[in-house]
């Protein structure tokens, strides 16, 4: 007679904005210490979250490229957007299960916090009952953009309100007239419509878009003088103006 | 003729959550390897920021408290209030940028993300063209707060709004009945309102109350079930239930 294996834990690790040492110590042990390291990427790229953690997996570390099967050209209202990343999300659940149940732990890289619009979040609710799961929280894009910014964003009682830029215009123009402080992401190619938004709001002169935070080609620009389309890693700020003895 | 000293760099570095493990790598490396270490506290009180760090400051490193003169004892709206902390912080300033100009180099611990809600902020812009500052930025206490509720924050598009639960009760009702997300920071004598403001906008069944996320004490309630005060490290969250293919 054999004791059963006890299974693997799959592991949801932050990995923060961009820069390896701005990874929680506990994440870059982790990182260093996985045989099974799982990531997502845009089919044919190298992956953003697999970019961070260069130089640093173990040489015997088996890699698992969860390849998204439609990121944009598929729009997200669709119901064959749902069905093709439910099937997708619920495959790769099945491998992570599987390794798990042979006793394997798998670390699952994620830019940024795990749980503030992360992929990972798809499989976490996918693996409940079914394997042992632990979230590593990580220091959001956000936090990397304010601080490439060099400007705190909120103060005292200031209200900070996140969106991202898929909204509608006319929401978008609400919300970025409502609050103090303003953080919006996933902006790629809505980057014309959120432009209008802030403008509408009356607050063109106060935004600022990072690009690429905590990374080689970080960039910071005043909206304003912003030409062209943001890339995958913008963000939108809007310093909060709160209390400051 | 002697060289000038080229100033000290002063670091603001974001600590996390509360486990010391859940600190950057470049935050580890700047306390560990730091000679003069600065910190805010309460007056008679060890200070949160110099409990995260126990154990790991060099045996040579020079520690400097800043007592916050006044915390709860003037509502903030009382000008007194402000005069008391801006002389402190200007005090705190003065003696941070003589270490610079001695060329010395300071850490300064901050909880969680030093530009989000810091007191750090107030050093900061006081600092501008006085010495160089260099800010690391920290995973956040509501990251920690959701990572330990095991339940994500934000989903597809969903609308994050992050309050102080110091603001006015018809206020706090307004931005919680009008958000998808909810994180509230600054609860603890608040909490009597803050669960009327989210009992008002029909939200208390959603609520959870995390206290000392990532720290020993963890605790995390339904808000239905708290019962007393709420301790100064205690955050609440609703969570967002946005497209989830």
């Amino acid at each position: 007679m054999t004791t059963p294996l006890p299974p693997g834990i799959i592991h949801g690790v932050g990995l923060g904005p961009g820069a390896q040492d701005l990874m929680s110590v506990r994440a870059d042990r982790l990182v260093r210490g996985a045989r099974h390291v799982a990531f997502f990427r845009k089919a044919g790229k190298p992956g953003h979250a697999r970019r961070i953690v260069d130089g640093m997996l173990h040489p015997d570390a088996i890699e698992f490229a969860m390849e998204y099967p439609v990121t944009t050209e598929i729009p997200t209202s669709d119901p064959r957007y749902a069905d093709r990343l439910c099937g997708f999300y619920t495959d790769c659940t099945a491998h992570l299960a599987a390794l798990s149940a042979a006793g394997e732990d798998v670390v699952v890289l994620c830019e940024g916090d795990p749980f503030f619009y992360g992929s990972f979040m798809h499989l976490h609710s996918r693996l409940a009952g079914v394997a042992p799961v632990r979230v590593v929280p990580g220091i959001t894009g956000m936090s990397g953009a304010w601080t490439a910014s060099d400007i705190p964003i909120t103060w005292g009682e200031d209200v900070l309100t996140v969106l991202t830029a898929t909204m509608g215009e006319d929401a978008l123009t609400q919300r970025i007239r409502d609050t103090d402080a303003l953080v919006v992401m996933k902006i790629g190619r809505h980057l014309g419509k959120l432009r209008r938004a802030v403008a509408a709001a009356g607050r063109t002169e106060a935004a600022w878009l990072v690009e690429y935070a905590a990374m080689p080609e970080q960039r910071v620009t005043r909206l304003a003088d912003v030409e062209g389309i943001a890339p995958y890693f913008a963000i939108l700020l809007i310093h909060g103006q709160g209390r400051r003895p």
